[in-house]
């Protein structure tokens, strides 16, 4: 093995300890990416940290805190960040000046941060103070832990996922509309983990009429195998968008109370897209229809929410919403929990797709994760990258 | 640790051993059991074999011949072995007495063997003969090695299995029939090592004319990661079973040619089961209907296959049969491969069963294996044990 060889594997090994300290906060950094650094010196970690909340500290601060808290000096360190240690004046001074004064020898960074108000000109605040700085180690893995945050930045939308509950013949309820419990109590306190890793839940008056649900995040149904790493108060909580395109809802059903805010989203007179507040915790979006029919247009609800830092929104809707947004190319990602049950020929489909006339029409999904939940199978499909 | 906890975790070692030989006959031993054995002597094993087909050496002759080629001398050793040593005179002497005549001094069973002809006779030889029997190490995992022959013996029918490949929302073929290929390549591979390890395969008229399918055994179509641990021509040719009701096969489909035999069921004009040879290939079995519907009684078809000792059956059918075979309660176990592709609600359903009024009707069916295949997904479920 030559030398070169060795400092990569090194470099790997501390970069994918960050990237586990990044998703740590993978329940509390939105609007913000999952971030971890580590320093090392002389090939032994002296400090460490991630990212746990937008207002408080960034991965490198958290580190350096960190390292010095335990007497260590970072000068002549080498620091292992997940992202491109920011440039600019937000909540938090830059991270980029902060290794530089704290004498940092060395930056191994796994990618560029596609924020336009960062990107590369954290990496220029560096070498312009002499520092060693390496680019793309682990990418594809760190990519990953940011998926939702990486797409919105790029795309100027959130990442939209698309949740179900199924039967094994791909059905969410009778024929009467008898669903309670088609999957088990394991996947729904799953449901509760996929949840606080959103900042939106887009849901229809039809589902909030038919289940009456809460959709907030319960943290203490968690399955017990999940800790957090972070203070409860800093769980993110989910927004709850409701489209009502007939305004039926009377804003007595128990979304309306349970904990989170909402955004009703009811049809407009005109083509424009505006905003009023209802209530301390109920604000209302107008929003046109899509073509002069009657389904709302929610690209453009997408777009506000993009405008309000909201990187991802996982729909929790029935079938009809569901090939609604399907047919539209609006869904990037299908979750679906498939419970070992057969509902019958004339139970309800879980999403209203009709009328391929050839297979060739058909696109295949890619597989991302397949998890055994009890007996239940959760699946992760890309639809849309 | 005490002597005896030591003895045992020693014990299930080598049992595990012995299990893994067993399951190397999975694709050649039906309709005899899978079955190991493992001989040890101070500890060091000295020789092992492994049953490969019905008509050659058991395990524990296998065993004994192995030990002694590799100049090991058996007296005073300890037999372990997945099954119960026979005691009958079959196609080879019992087993029973090979161990004794062979000096084994201790004889380590995972379970008693359900065959009434043996079932606890094969220990009484070798107690008699003052070896040291001890029965129930890992018995769990040996009954799992061989649940189509531990079914078909303790419930005198073979046990059954129906195959589907389907879409993610439960769909097998588009309204117009088109279905080629929902599940992928790497789906249809394991298939063929699925099939390997039938006796049977039952299929109908109306799939073998919609598909005009071989349903033959391709070995050399088997996934690269699947090796044969026995001779190719040990490998089991399913029989054919083809549920004709309405006569309208005219015997030139690719299934009468391609290798392997064909059993016809045709329905019968009386209460009878009868059975004709049609040519040297294939039979014809006269099978009376269901309480005078249209639907032939498929469960005397699975009791003449166990009379010829046929211990499992793999169902390839559409969405109309396998509803017949469900609501009929034929079915042990249900197999879906899935692909990830939405058909969409006009697609024809997997499975015709209807009617339900409540959730409470619905019974779970008991997930046993899930495993990705590329971007498919195989779901093994347990429905009647």
């Amino acid at each position: 093995m030559t030398i070169s060889n060795l400092q990569q594997e090194t470099d790997q090994s501390f970069m994918l300890q960050a990237l586990a300290l990044a998703e740590k906060g993978k329940y509390s950094t939105l609007p913000n990416p999952c971030v971890g650094c580590i320093l090392t010196k002389n090939g032994i970690i002296i400090g460490s940290g991630f990212h746990k909340k937008a207002g408080t500290g960034h991965a490198e601060v958290n580190a350096l805190a960190d390292a010095r808290n335990k007497g260590n000096d970072t000068s002549g360190s080498t620091a292992y960040v997940t992202l491109e240690p920011c440039s600019h004046f937000g909540l938090t001074p830059p991270c980029a000046v902060a290794l530089v004064k704290a004498g940092v020898k060395r930056v191994v960074c796994a990618m560029t941060d596609p924020n336009p108000l960062v990107s590369g000109k954290g990496f220029d605040i560096l070498r312009d103070a002499g520092i060693e700085v390496i680019v793309g180690i682990c990418e594809h893995q760190a990519r990953r832990i940011n998926v939702p945050f990486l797409y919105a930045m790029e795309h100027e939308i959130p990442y939209v996922t698309q949740k179900m509950g199924i039967s094994l013949d791909g059905r969410i309820a009778l024929k009467n509309g008898a669903s309670k419990w088609i999957t088990s109590a394991e996947s729904r306190a799953d449901v509760q983990t996929l949840r606080a890793q959103h900042q939106a839940i887009l849901t229809t008056a039809a589902t909030v009429i038919a289940d009456d649900p809460s959709m907030n995040v319960r943290t203490d149904e968690f399955p017990k195998t999940v800790k957090l790493s972070v203070p409860e108060e800093y769980v993110v909580r989910p927004l709850k968008v409701i489209v009502d395109k007939r305004k039926v809802l009377t804003l007595k059903e128990k979304i309306f109370s349970s904990s989170g805010d909402v955004l009703l989203v009811y049809p407009s007179d005109n083509r424009d897209v505006s905003e009023k507040k209802l209530t301390e915790k109920i604000n209302v979006l107008y929003v046109p229809a899509v073509n002069n029919s009657d389904d709302l247009d929610i690209e453009q609800v997408l777009k506000y929410l993009h405008s309000i830092k909201i990187r991802n929104v996982l729909i929790e809707s029935g079938p009809k919403f569901c090939k609604f947004m399907l047919s539209h190319n609006l869904i990037n990602s299908l979750i679906l929990y498939i419970a070992p049950k057969l509902l019958g020929d004339d139970a309800i489909s879980f999403c209203k797709l009709e009328g391929y006339e050839s297979m060739d029409e058909i696109n295949s999904l890619k597989l991302a994760k397949c998890t055994q939940i009890g007996n239940d199978i959760k699946l992760e499909y890309i639809i849309k990258e």
